[in-house]
Formats: C-alpha cells, sequence, structure tokens
C-alpha cells in the first residue's frame, strides 16, 4: 500500500457565520472572520490517495489523472470565487474549513475511485499556522 | 547603513475592477481577478528600514518598534477587511497588489521616519508566485 | 472526526546533558548539542486536536480558543526561555525535544479535553531537518 | 512510543519508461516524465523512525545515529546519480517516487533495526506538488 | 517606478562539463556535478519587472501576460528537459545556473520590452541552498 | 556582473543586553531578548557574493569554495554556540543580529576577496519574520 499526496492551491473569499444571526451575533461567536464584507485566503489543498503499486507501471494512479480529478472536481468551483454563494456543494453549510474539507471529501471520493484507488485524506491549510484533516 | 526587514500577514478580500466599467469589460480586462462575488488571499507584507546602527543598543530601531507600526498602520486596517470597500487609504484606487504597495508606503513612511530610520521597501506577496516591491 | 492544526512557534536555549556526568562523557554521548555554555532553536510546535463538527457552529473547537490554550499552557512558559533552567513542567527531564513532546502533551490535554476535543498529536521541529511526534 | 522524523535531500536525473516500450508508447504512458534525454528533482526525503524513550538519555535513537544512515544506505547511492542506471537498488525497478519509497524502506529498515528502533514512514517528495508515502 | 516578480519551477537534467576535457578532468573541477550519467534539479525561476503603474488599471504588466511571457520563451524550452543536449539557447555553455541566468535574460529581454515594461532580474535557484541573479 | 547566494544555517544561544546595566534596565530596553538564562535561535545565513563569469568555467567561484569559506569563518565558530561568551568576533559587541551581521562581513571579506569575487550582502534571518541584511 502506498500513498500518494497531490497539493493544489487556490484563492477565494468566504465569511464565518449563521444567516439566520445577527451580525452582533456572529461577531461574539466567529470573531473577526464574520465580517460581512468578505475576507479570502490562499488556500492550500492536499489530496491523499492509497493503492497498490502497479509492477508493470510503477505506480497505481497517474499524478495527471489525480491533478485533473483535483481541478476539475474542486479548483475549477471554488478559486477567485465566494465560498458562500458561488460554490454549489457549499450551499447551506457554514463556510468553515472544516466543512470544506468534509465536503471536498464527498466530492473527490467518487472520482478517485473509479481508477481503482482509494481517497486517503483531504488536508486544507487556512493560512500557514491553521490545517484541517478528514478521512472521510 | 543596515536594513532590517520585518514581515507580517494579513488575510483580506479584494476584486480588480473599475466600477464604471462593466464586468464583461472588467473580466476581459482583470480575468478572474474582477469577480464581483470576491475572492481573497493570505498577503504577506514585508516592510524594509535602514538606518545606523546605534553603538549603545546594537539597533537602530527596536523591532517591537517596527512591528507595533506595521500593526497600527496597516494590519489593523487591511486584514480581515475588504479592500475594495472598507480601507480608507485604498478609497478610489483599483485593489491591485501594486497599488497596495504604494499607499502602505505612504501610511508608513512619517511613522518610521519619527524613530529616524528611512523606509527603504514595501514588499507584498499575493501568492507564493506573485511579489510587488515599491522603493519609493 | 475532523482533525485541526495549530501552529506556533518559540525561541529558547537548552542543552542536553546529564547533570550528574562531566562535560567529556556528556560530550561523548550528545555531541556539540552538550554545550554548557547553552546554544537554541527556533521551536516549531504543531498541535492537533480531534472531534466531531458541530452542525450549528461548522466546527468543534475554536481556532482561538486552541490558540490560547497552547499560548497559556506552553508558549508563555517556553518561549525566550532556557528549557533546562526556567521551565516547570521539564525539571529534571533532560531537554530534549523528545522528552518536551511527551511533557507538552501532558500539559495540554487537560486544557484541550475541558473544551470536548481529544489531544490528537504534539509536533516539534527542533530544525528544519528534525521533527518529534508524540500521540499519547 | 515516540516518532522521528530526520530530512534529507538529494538531486538526482532520472526517467519514466518500460524499457522495451518504444518512446512513444512511453510518453503515452508516462508524459514528459519519459523523456529519454532524462530530467531530474530536488528529492526531499523524509524518514520516520518510532522506539520508547530511553529514561536514561532522553531519546530512543542519536539523531547522529539516523542521520548516518540514511546517509550511508540513501544518499552516498543516490546523489548527483542518475537512477536508471547508477543506483543498483533501483535496478530492474521504473524509477518512480513510488517504487523508490518501496526501495528505500528496504535499504533502511535492517540498519535502523539494529539500533532497537522501527522504522515507520518513508516519504519522498519529487517536487513541493508530489509527496509519496510507504509504511510498509 | 514598482517591480514584480513572477515565480516558475521547472525540473530538468543537467551536467557540468567541458566536453574537450576527460572524465577525470571535469571531476576534478566540477566535482560530482560533472557525472556523466547526469543528474538534476527543480528550479525555481523568479522574473522581476519594472515599469510605472497605469493610473487606469492599477498595475503596468498584466501577470497573466508575464507568466505566458516566462512561459513560452523558457519553461516550455526546459521543463523536463536535458539543458546539456535539448535547449537551443544554452548550446556551446557550459550549463551552469550562471549561464542559465544570462541566457534566460537574453530569451526574456525582448518579450518583456515589447509590452513597455524592462526587465530588471532573472533569479534562478537550483537547491533551496544555491540561488543565482543576474541583472543585466 | 553575477550574483551568488549560499545559504547556510546554525544554532545558538544569545542574549541582547549592556553588562553593565541592570536586569531591570535591560529588560526595559530589550525586553524578553534580555533574559539573563538565555535564549536562542536557528540562524539562517545567506551570504552573496559577485563577479564575472569565467567562459572557461561557467561560474566565476565555485560553489564548494563558497561554501567552505562560509564554513570555517562563521559557521564553525557559532554553530551550537553562546553568541555572548563563545564567539571572539562578537565579544565586547551587544549579540544582536545587526552587530552579528557586520562582524559576520568583516570576518568573510578578506576570505572571499582572495579568490577574485566580491563580497555583495551578509542576510541573516533570526526567525522568519526578522531578518537583517549588510552591503558593507
Amino acid at each position: 500500500m502506498i500513498y500518494i499526496t497531490r497539493r493544489e492551491t487556490f484563492c477565494a473569499a468566504h465569511r464565518m457565520c449563521r444567516d439566520e444571526w445577527s451580525d452582533e451575533k456572529n461577531l461574539e461567536v466567529f470573531g473577526k472572520c464574520s465580517n460581512p464584507n468578505w475576507h479570502g485566503h490562499n488556500y492550500v489543498l492536499s489530496v491523499t490517495v492509497r493503492g497498490e503499486i502497479s509492477e508493470e507501471l510503477g505506480f497505481f494512479i497517474n499524478l495527471t489523472t489525480l491533478k485533473q480529478i483535483i481541478q476539475e472536481k474542486i479548483i475549477d468551483k471554488v478559486d477567485h470565487r465566494n465560498l458562500n454563494t458561488e460554490v454549489s456543494f457549499m450551499k447551506g453549510k457554514i463556510a468553515t474549513t472544516e466543512n470544506m474539507a468534509v465536503a471536498f471529501w464527498n466530492e473527490l471520493k467518487p472520482a478517485i475511485e473509479k481508477y481503482g484507488a482509494k481517497l486517503h485524506r483531504v488536508r486544507i491549510s487556512e493560512t500557514e499556522n491553521n490545517t484541517i484533516e478528514y478521512y472521510g
């Protein structure tokens, strides 16, 4: 069993808030991340998949394939976007990195399994100091 | 003459656009950075000042002082903010990193000169691949 | 189950040695790290906690809370300190990164469990090339 | 149980190909990585070993020892080398990072176990975006 | 006057040698970098251009344009290539990073000046420890 | 004219203080960096030299030579040392990074000029956020 991790980046705006709460209540719970005028990040996304090495090829999933899946399923939909208002699979969810990790997992899993690989981990760094990991 | 650089980070939303242009025209000129629903970055700001070392102290400006100036003049005003709509010294300017570098210079210069130091360079990295520098 | 990692840094002096051994014996066992006049590092501490996402909030522990716990329990006690002589929870222990990881774990665990989260991992990088991890 | 990771780097040339295939077939399967005139990387190798801390020493394997094992068993044999033609333990294998991780594991394991430690993970980053991990 | 730097990466094989010298002589002068079977690097290329900000646009050269110039003039010709044998503008030159910086400058300068910008600096990092800069 | 930069690291203890001042006075002026029990850093030293490329060799100073000069003149004397008490060329000076940069310059300059190169810059990062540069 071998693990392969592909790192991608994207830039997006977001806001942490519950729509039914007042700005004051959101500020109290989510702090400056609830700013109604948005803020944003350079997110770093690392997707890890696992599988058995093919003796013929020396790998189990082509990196180009893995890169294309991440590009199509995630980056094309979130890069230079507003995570609260423009990303279909985040609709109805608070735009925390935690919720993003779970949502990204659900988007990536079927596409990766088509290639006989297993999705192992979705890791998202919001800043160089804050990182979320989800293993399904 | 010695040069000292302090690195700080901030997270903000922005959009590149001319308000009097249509979304189509902005998209044509500024690309995906013109998304009307905003996007954002983890900006890295590096401020370099220069001066002569004091023999008594072994430095010419206290790093804590430099850090406080940057915090008060810049970070407090841009971190977790919308650069287009919430930052007074960016009003009326397109929120490019180029314009930010010049505006930051103008905000920092008088405060740093009060301490007998010279502002040498403002450097802003928008992403790990894109960096702007301004020397006045 | 989701994992969140907060990265902090601190600067400290230390020395690897057994007090009852001669400087020669310490040098033989611990190498240049046993220098009796101390040396030091910019340590990078990454603390990982795990829990279930609250549907109401989109996270299970507020990053500000996690940051405050690490600041109060660890950083305030080790930053700009001598790890051999000034840190109560390192008293009587050789100031290796291995022992620090275990000691940090013991300091952090009760504080993190008060918030319903589980401490998952303490990771300390002494240099960019040397990293210790402890999972309890 | 404590985990210690040592990071080393090496520069090498390689090519991904099956010798019995034509250049066209190799290009189709392995893309530009199959260039018959070689290309190369700054590989980053991180070796993680685990063990119980000795109370007398505050560690379970001396970092200098670990560094020497990696130097002798791996770095001396791959640094500034051609991975396809000059590395005995890669002979007959496609020079993918996946195959390298497994081969490195087999080279390192007996040497590390001599010191009473367990090899836990071999991680190789081919670029800042592509990383392979093997746990035996 | 504002400075903008675009960072790109490429992977290539090379060898430092004078063809008319013996392998022994090359080894004596160039060390392990003269290995006749090649080695390689993940090169990091940073190109800095300077100009006056357009008031209408908030920049003086579009980053996408700058990126395309670097891609077309350099990356397409060196990425996953052998710098000694496959790169036309390196023919007849020893494949040192110093010579590469000068050659890259000559390739980039006319293309950048077409856009009214000035090429300021070509910087190439061969490894994280070795960097070359050329200012024309 | 070409510029070459070599990056090295060292770990050392220091304290910022004037010996004739009380601990209180030192604390007031130098803050927590004046802790009488020392603290330390992983310093990153980057030395830049400049010269004309030799057509015969493709460089003007061998990187191995540059590395050896830095090792012998600086790293061997400061690594795993106490900068206040164990480094001859820092005697009588406050152990600030500013004073270190000037002292390193004076140690390196004659050795580098012996090879027909010019010392251009000494850069020292005390932490990832604080950097000093000296150009002579």
